[in-house]
């Protein structure tokens, strides 16, 4: 599998794919209706409800089933901005993904501070111990960097001022055991980013906030109240399928950290002044964010991709917009240098051998513009 | 087919299942990504929206896809809420689904106001030319009794008046050609009520409204900016299938329409003082509000479960509720007689003889109350 996009989406894993068809062929009826065939999917639902909570070591109630992690991120802000006071403030870490940024912004506006991170991308948890807010964001994990989050820090910090942790978990959630992730804050899962299909997720809702009465959509009485709309449940149902898979899977995650260290250190001797952005910041054992030493991003990736090895140049919620990427801006890369970087995020498919395979593949691209530049030609990809 | 709740939801056509499979397998890729594998989705996702637009008769760009209606009501109402002025009121009728009702008693408070209906359930669109409200919500198809509204009427008042109509066509879309319907205003469509999978649906934004900067969810430039979230696609696809087929299927309406009077006389003929809570409104030829002269419903929804039929009690939205029918109450309805009705949706896939034979389960409970309340026994279901 020489697909390392895994941050942008994966391919759906053939267990969540199965459930999907058994619960779109056997289990379709709308689970809130007043006959067997229904009462049947009501208690199915209730059992994916309870793998998930117990994955994350919360109880049941505390789970919103979502249509995924911008929904997720833009209902808990939505709401922890109408419960707080009107003069509130918020502190969002500079790197978080748009959809808590923009949601954010939208919903605090002049009030919303962005936290800063270190040149490694790391966000330190002494800023919100210093920050009257009220409101606090700090992802998980980097879908740009793979960087790892203070996360029990912030969630005790906030715990102890009664602020509102908001955990975007999109990345880690399937990646990394799900278990006691942010106790005391909402937590954001999305099932495409871990073998699942897309167009679901979960937002885990902490007690606080369902006694304070969370919302998300209005409407019907689903979600016991909590997110109206009729229950996705072959979604869900398949979402629940490659979170299992993937929480399985965890005791290979040493074993696939060294895989990206070799690949890192593979690249260093072939590619001069190649540098990754993360330093040595905790991260995921998936990802990768690699600084060139020459030449626009869109152009290794276009070579890859002839190669046949898909990469990306950041995240794919950004390819609608011209400008650098808001994270490597945030760790203070230059727009040039920035342009200089692709993100590699490998899956539980991915082998030790296709890191290799990348490797040389990158190596390869990397001989081409040599040669292309050595030889005066101005080629254009 | 003996299910009677297609209102409620519908099983998945092979057709879209066929489309949710084949884009999972082969269309996965995120359509943001820079390589092939992406482009190809792109493309396909564009296509889809196409399709979508031209059964509708508008551009591509005023088609956004959504997890469904309940997001797309909120959405809708929410921003509408916002780009009015803060004295703004709202003109929502009685009857509209709780996705609607809520979201605007949410957004407008106490500058909502109902708009009633008469005893047949039918919404006279003179209440809006009276009202000055800036927002006026009249579904297009009540999901509990199949009345109609005047959406062309609605729709030409709003344009006049400059006010912003939303039309949830939730029951409409996939039953009635959706050409040219409410062509000033949003417009809201639903797949699984028309045999596509659950969690995606599509809102028609009106091009005033996209001039105005209409924004849905937050976050990455999906949609053009107008909905953040990866675009489901898959799902997408098998809507697409499903409305293709729906529509395809409009020339036999009339014939649908007859089974149901011709179930609507038979059952008139079995069971004495029956009664369609709709009267002669103008209704969708899938549905029927059925009012029988004792029993409470659930009762009757049991009875006939066991006989192999599904049908509901009302909406499926309101079953976490106990309270009466909202819709049946606006048509005057007492909470006894509410609870004295049925709610019988056909798809696609019924006969004439389904519609028969569930006519002949229903002379069949009739006569075992008949026969138990006769011997002087009582017996709970």
């Amino acid at each position: 599998m020489p697909y390392f996009d895994h941050n942008a989406t994966t391919p759906l894993l053939p267990a969540a794919r199965e459930a999907w068809l058994r619960a779109s062929d056997e289990a379709w009826a709308n689970p809130s209706s007043p006959y067997r065939l229904s009462a049947r999917v009501f208690r199915l639902l209730g059992e994916a409800r309870a793998r998930v909570s117990a994955h994350l070591g919360v109880t049941p109630e505390e789970i919103v089933f979502t249509s995924g992690a911008t929904e997720a991120n833009n209902a808990a802000i939505r709401w922890i901005a109408r419960v707080l006071p009107a003069d509130a403030r918020a502190c969002v870490a500079a790197t978080e993904h748009p959809s808590v940024l923009a949601a954010a912004r939208d919903a605090f506006g002049e009030r919303c501070v962005a936290g800063p991170v270190a040149s490694d991308g790391q966000f330190a948890s002494a800023t919100v111990t210093t920050t009257p807010a009220r409101f606090v964001a700090v992802m998980a994990a980097n879908n740009e960097t793979g960087v790892l989050g203070p996360v029990a820090e912030v969630d005790a910090v906030c715990r102890e001022r009664g602020a509102w942790y908001l955990c975007d978990a999109s990345q880690w959630i399937g990646r990394l055991p799900a278990r006691g992730l942010a106790l005391g804050g909402f937590v954001v899962g999305c099932a495409h980013k871990f073998g699942g299909p897309k167009g679901v997720g979960f937002l885990r809702v902490p007690p606080a906030a369902l006694a304070a009465g969370f919302r998300a959509q209005r409407g019907g009485e689903q979600e016991g109240g909590r997110r109206a709309g009729t229950e996705n449940f072959p979604a869900i149902a398949a979402m629940v399928a490659a979170l299992d898979a993937a929480e399985a899977q965890s005791g290979s995650i040493a074993t696939r950290a060294a895989w990206r260290s070799a690949f890192i250190d593979a690249i260093a001797r072939c590619i001069p002044g190649v540098v990754v952005n993360s330093g040595d910041a905790p991260c995921l054992w998936n990802t990768v964010s690699l600084r060139l030493p020459a030449h626009d991003n869109t152009r290794w990736v276009v070579r890859l991709d002839k190669l046949g090895f898909e990469v990306s140049t950041g995240s794919a919620c950004a390819s609608g917009s011209a400008a650098p990427s808001h994270v490597l801006a945030a760790m203070g890369l230059t727009p040039e240098a920035a342009r200089r970087t692709i993100r590699i995020s490998s899956g539980w498919a991915t082998t030790e051998r296709d890191w290799q395979l990348l490797a040389e593949a990158l190596a390869n691209v990397w001989g081409q513009f040599e040669a292309e530049s050595g030889s005066g030609k101005v080629i254009q990809v």
